[in-house]
């Protein structure tokens, strides 16, 4: 496995920095472009990396993740009746479907269908950004993890289209809780600075079967799991979700700040990171190296 | 094998007639509802059946999957210049997508995609609906597969939705021949019948790494085939392939006419049909039947 | 000009409380929609009414056209700028166009043009709603214009679709100020109470090429006048604009309150109020006043 | 009059040729675009001309004034039933609003709308463009009028989005005839060919309450002719019918030959003529012309 991540590291090392890190606020903006870590872990709790893989990075949509596991527990099957689970076929941030589909998000991996997750989280937890923080303490082993309040502040100041979304929403019925305070709470969930490791252990339970073998617990049931990687196929790459089915074939989930999280279902969970980004908004570099993984040792689940 | 099938066929016995069968057409219109079949067939070849998995149905959608085995063969990789991979989100036989993107479809799955393969089809062989039945004829071992004229002339003259389609795409520069041509040769390949048995054993391939064990050649090679599979999972069920997904966890491709072919890599390839349909176009206790087998032995891709 | 408005009022008996009150806020759902009344003002200032003329109602988007007066004083032909003046084909509170164009509402008598030019105003001045209302005192000669508070906070807390495209507008950079405070000063100007006498006269500048005779002031100027009305004429109902037009023939304006105003340009302005509406959002009896009004003496501009 | 029209050529003349020509085929590319011409016809008959108002000229989407006569002559209020009366929004050939509105055309003047009332004509009579050119000569005087088979061939060719738009309706059952049979006479009528003279004098009813002073007959009623107009104000200029309606305020309706027609009701029937086209497909220095005539005159309705 050492020599496997050691040889994809050079094999991706002319792409490192390839593509625009993310500018849509500065504190992301400003981040080194030529940074790169992979992280992979097994179902015992083995850890392989390469490269800079204990660098804490802007986890920023991998949170949808973990938000929507806070939200099975709640709420289980029911969660259904508020968010679909289908492909979206427009980009992450689009309002078109929301109208015409009356407020009904497709899945929870599109911004409006994690808007919709939080909100069902608020409307149970007094302090859900705190309750995230400290489930990916847990899963991930490190009590340091903490949410970058800059950033968060930031993506707040810059919530406009996600402030559409949610008070389209709410036009629909819904979304039920203040939308400001949702998006408070929303933005401290993407601003939890993580490194390859961190998230690589925290989403172990994803490729087994929903135990997590460092706390010893089931996160989620064996059902749940494999809807969560199915969701994860279909959905977790926004519009890019098809061609990394095709290029990659993992369930997976990406966030803008350059971090890509998958899952090898029974085997083993994987996280990569390179801040520069394609144009649909995926690391680049991180993509060519799951492509490069599954292309050398076949383990697409296709 | 064979008692999980009867197994599944006992469950799902409440279910079969349940829906509606297509009825855009008179010749789908007056199938018998209250048939069921499962063919399952192994990566040697075996064939393991239960219920009416001889008797031999209206092919429609799935015929989809062998245009794209024919247009690999002619094109390769550069038939994703005319064609996308990723999931449509809107019904199978929507105008509006193909507007905004500008006559490239989404998929080859949905109605625009199989029409642009059909069209590329079109300018390398005299008569590809000739070719077609001959490969599925190969590919099944049964030499009297037939298209059935009727169906074929009927959907034929219902045409006018997928013209539509086609001379848009014209519009656009990405359909080169005849529409009225190309529309032909498309409703006979649709208007193929097989049964499980011929279906299961048909799309092995896909099960396999890309070759057949009965022609004992290879259909595809191991990267497309694992491609293949890709877009199947992500896209084979119309804008019910999340849920599929989530409910199944296999690659497959469906049609109006209650079949539904499904894909275990590695292990198996499955064909279920029953006439009946669900709201979204999928055979209601096919998808039923497929959703009690991933559960029963845990076969999901996830 | 007195017996032909106790004409119509006859004529349209019938018809007033047909159609259903506004319902999405409390205030409104409960206004009695058995009332009807018309004035008509002529160039000089002359009132000719019949009805119920001098009751108060809500003027709700009829207060469009007077924001939009203040907005062309403060930015002249620069408003266009972030405005378009095309029918938008879509009703009236739809985000599904604001987000293909780029956040620049179609026209300003649609909500989302309409909140934009709120924004501008709001940029300018301290009290907008302020502002707003003593225009219209003084365009109408009646001191005792107020905005009805209960409507005005009630709407707010239905704000949500409004909210959303206003965020929507915000996130293209088309929307400069405070959301919150920019709907406080909108939804005031909607709740503001007048009767048809006070808005037929202080519409009157508009069939007077800008000019208002009881100030003795051009409001617009004359080439202003006629784009006003070129814009009423083509947006001014809604997706009900064109059927305005080819069954009335005027340049007009409706609100959700029951009230229309509409042009002769030249000649006379109008008022004419229901509370019942149709599946438009229009009038119910009050279209049927207007279109009776042309069909009997010919008032239609075509 | 004649020193109007004098003083207008002068002062578009710095325009004409600024633009391009319409360059979807061939016949038309061709065209000099070096060329103007305006002719203007009272209710007596009496025409006023300047510049090559006598060359004739493809008049293309004009002709579905025509067609619209002869649709309202067969079918009456009928008529819309299957067609609406409102702008649409949208560019003239889009075939979004058409899926989103079941197949029913937003107004008679895009090309959807068009091709409805064209194959609502086709089916009462034997050959509807001969009748179309006998109409139209009629109307002008002109026994010469004459299509160019040219032109309607080469259209014929192009007719990929026209094909679509038809089939699409078909698909909705709004669309009764063959479709490759109705496209034949739709091409042929909008390749007439008619000059400024012709087109002032065929169009003088819709100034003229309905009457032709050269027929002496009514070709429409009184109630047909305001709404013609009606629609011709909010939907004769495409996706530029408000701009139309804000800069020159007169009902029109455009082709892409580079012809306009105009109204001002009780007064006056126009026909401006240059073939190059602004970004929105209507003649550059005819819309210019327009508006220097309305300015100068007054002559807008609004």
């Amino acid at each position: 496995m050492q020599s496997l991540l050691n040889d994809i590291l050079t094999e991706v090392q002319p792409l490192i920095g390839q593509g625009q890190v993310a500018s849509y606020i500065p504190a992301l903006a400003n981040v080194d472009p030529n940074q790169f870590g992979i992280a992979v872990c097994d179902t015992e709790g083995k850890v392989t990396t390469a490269g800079q893989a204990t660098t804490p990075f802007s986890i920023q949509s991998i949170s949808k993740v973990f938000n929507l596991v806070l939200a099975v527990t709640y709420y289980g099957e029911s969660l259904w009746q508020r968010v679909g689970c289908e492909p979206s076929g427009l980009p992450f941030n689009s309002l078109v479907q929301l109208e015409y589909e009356n407020g009904i998000p497709r899945n929870p991996f599109i911004n409006a269908g994690a808007l919709v997750i939080s909100d069902m989280v608020q409307s149970r937890l007094i302090s859900p950004h705190v309750a995230m923080r400290d489930l990916v303490r847990k899963l991930s082993g490190n009590d340091n993890v903490l949410a970058n309040t800059d950033v968060a502040e930031s993506e707040f100041e810059h919530r406009a289209r996600n402030a559409s979304m949610a008070y389209l929403m709410k036009a629909f019925g819904n979304f039920h809780n203040d939308v400001e305070a949702v998006l408070h709470n929303y933005f401290h969930n993407c601003a939890l600075e993580m490194s390859c490791v961190d998230l690589a252990r925290a989403t172990q339970f994803l490729a087994n079967r929903g135990f997590c073998s460092l706390t010893k617990e089931a996160v989620l049931s064996q059902d749940h799991t494999r809807q969560f990687n199915a969701i994860l196929a279909t959905s977790g790459l926004y519009d890019e979700a098809g061609s990394f089915a095709f290029r990659v074939g993992l369930p997976g989930k990406s966030g803008v700040g350059g971090g890509i999280i998958a899952v090898v279902p029974g085997r083993f969970s994987l996280c990569v990171w390179s801040p520069a980004l394609n144009k649909m908004g995926n690391s680049l570099a991180g993509v060519a190296a799951l492509e490069s993984l599954t292309r050398r040792i076949n383990w697409s689940v296709y």
